[in-house]
């Protein structure tokens, strides 16, 4: 089976720090070459894979201002159509552009949607107008559209032996993720505050004004700490090292890598009853879905609820990567018949 | 013969005011029609042709905040070449992403390049790409790109007989173009000044810091009159009413719609002697090509050597319409074969 991964080019894939759709085309494209599938990755010219690399865009556009991010997606996503008869399908992670090719080649062709932003009424048109044509993966039931048809959802998968159980945790709890209000950084401030408990942060800014009103602030070293962005080892030990991750966010996210990479290390999640947060979390038995405030605060005093090990054993088993690997393996044969 | 014509979508083809992308590509669209070429225009659906009106894009995105640009362009661009059996020939008027779909269908396809913007080195990589499978058009010989081969330079044409000859003009001088400093707004102002002339300006305000410090303050009403955005029958009287238009230009243009107009209604041009000016001014015949406003000063000393008939007669034997669709009609022929 030979598969033309079609990822985007706005950071290196994988990512060198952030970039979560280009994480999650590395970590299919690695399993499905471990499991002997004939993978092209087109990516970034710097990215880097077990299959065959393919690429005509030397640097991602987020990562080297030279790069026009218009200019370079045209070529990038030409020339995986251009190539088209050389592969049996084309598994697009790359946003709406490539679908307008798709009906001027014969190669099945496989779209996962990754999220249709802030304004999903401007992004629609290209999706209705190629359902017919291409078969869409949804990476959660929350984040389909209403009116699209879907092939499957399929959630993401992580490299559950990356991250190390951590039995006993600490009595800290975690923000992890980017500052912005979507991400309830505010929330989660609020709510440590009031159990008397250290918050411990941890992510990029994205929002400066949101991060010097509603955060900067709060930032005192003891009761709240701000690590800045953490990677590699210390951002293992650290998701792991807490006694839940506050997840309190104003918007309906897709997915979150984030919580079930806590989740994968021991550390239940306190979260949002909104978007994907109720696929993710077992309510009662890997964290606490709520919608407030006042409900955070009283999930933290029931943490002692929480068994660890479930939390781990939850992601083993429907979080993996070989179970995303499986999935997807399973579509493709679907569609190439 | 079959030509799929397609215009951008930033404006309505016609556009109702400013949009001269657009605007060629109408003037060109008719005048193909008239000569009985079967020609489809792909624009905006609220575009108007004596050919056939094909088009996905509700409206110009320029003038409707609901419509995203990536995402209708998108749509806008994949239509024709879905459709691109049914054409002899695609010209593209539409920048380059069109290219990037050159290579999956067979029918020839003709590139007019209305420019590269202001850093042509972050926009040429898919121009160098496709250009042995497109054939492009430079619109002036100063536009054309290092390393670029291009099949013709085909100026282009006005409707002459819209532009009523004056041949007596006024002691004015004119601005007429978007308020910007590569419009030298500033160096007209100067210019004028310095001989006792009036300045009337027209044109729409694109750069509003730039209008605050450098135009707004000379604007009295009397030495220099601001009339805003002109068009229509008022427009024609003004661009004939004038001794000279001032186009002290402070970019390589590569072509000057307003430059051609102004001759065509009988008045001389000062312009900077940079990008395509010298292809649309002839020096002492037609109005005076400059370095400073020192030299615009001592020209504007100098034009009562001008016969403003000249000025009619250069426009009507090289810039018309006509001229502009019989060059792309023999472009079209040896490309059909």
């Amino acid at each position: 089976m030979r598969i033309a991964m079609l990822a985007p080019i706005s950071w290196r894939t994988p990512p060198r720090h952030y970039g979560p759709w280009e994480l999650v085309t590395s970590l299919l494209t690695e399993a499905l070459v471990a499991r002997g599938v004939d993978v092209t990755l087109f990516a970034t010219q710097d990215s880097h894979t077990a299959g065959t690399l393919a690429g005509v865009c030397p640097a991602p556009y987020s990562e080297d201002p030279s790069i026009d991010a218009k200019v370079w997606e045209t070529l990038h996503v030409a020339h995986v159509f251009e190539r088209a008869g050389e592969f049996d399908l084309i598994h697009n992670q790359a946003d709406f552009v490539p679908l307008a090719f798709s009906r001027l080649v014969d190669t099945p062709m496989v779209t996962t949607i990754h999220g249709f932003g802030t304004t999903p009424e401007r992004v629609l048109p290209p999706w209705r107008a190629y359902q017919d044509r291409v078969a869409y993966v949804a990476i959660s039931d929350a984040d389909r559209a209403e009116g699209l048809h879907y092939a499957a959802t399929i959630h993401h998968g992580i490299p559950v032996e990356d991250f190390r159980f951590d039995p006993v945790g600490s009595d800290d709890l975690l923000f992890f993720g980017r500052i912005h209000p979507d991400k309830g950084a505010a929330e989660a401030i609020a709510a440590a505050s009031r159990t008397g408990r250290r918050l411990v942060m941890a992510g990029i800014v994205q929002d400066e004004g949101y991060f010097a009103r509603q955060v900067e602030p709060a930032i005192d070293g003891d009761r709240v700490v701000y690590a800045g962005a953490v990677g590699g080892e210390e951002r293992v030990r650290m998701l792991g090292a807490a006694r839940a991750l506050l997840h309190l966010i104003n918007f309906d996210e897709p997915f979150g890598l984030s919580v079930v990479e806590a989740l994968a290390s021991g550390t239940p999640v306190i979260a949002t009853r909104r978007g994907s947060m109720p696929e993710l979390i077992d309510h009662g038995v890997t964290g606490f879905l709520v919608e407030s405030v006042d409900e955070a605060v009283a999930a933290i005093d029931r943490l002692g609820e929480i068994d660890r090990a479930a939390c781990r054993r939850a992601v083993e088993e429907r979080f993996s990567v070989d179970r995303m690997a499986d999935r997807y393996l399973a579509l493709y044969r679907s569609l190439i018949g």
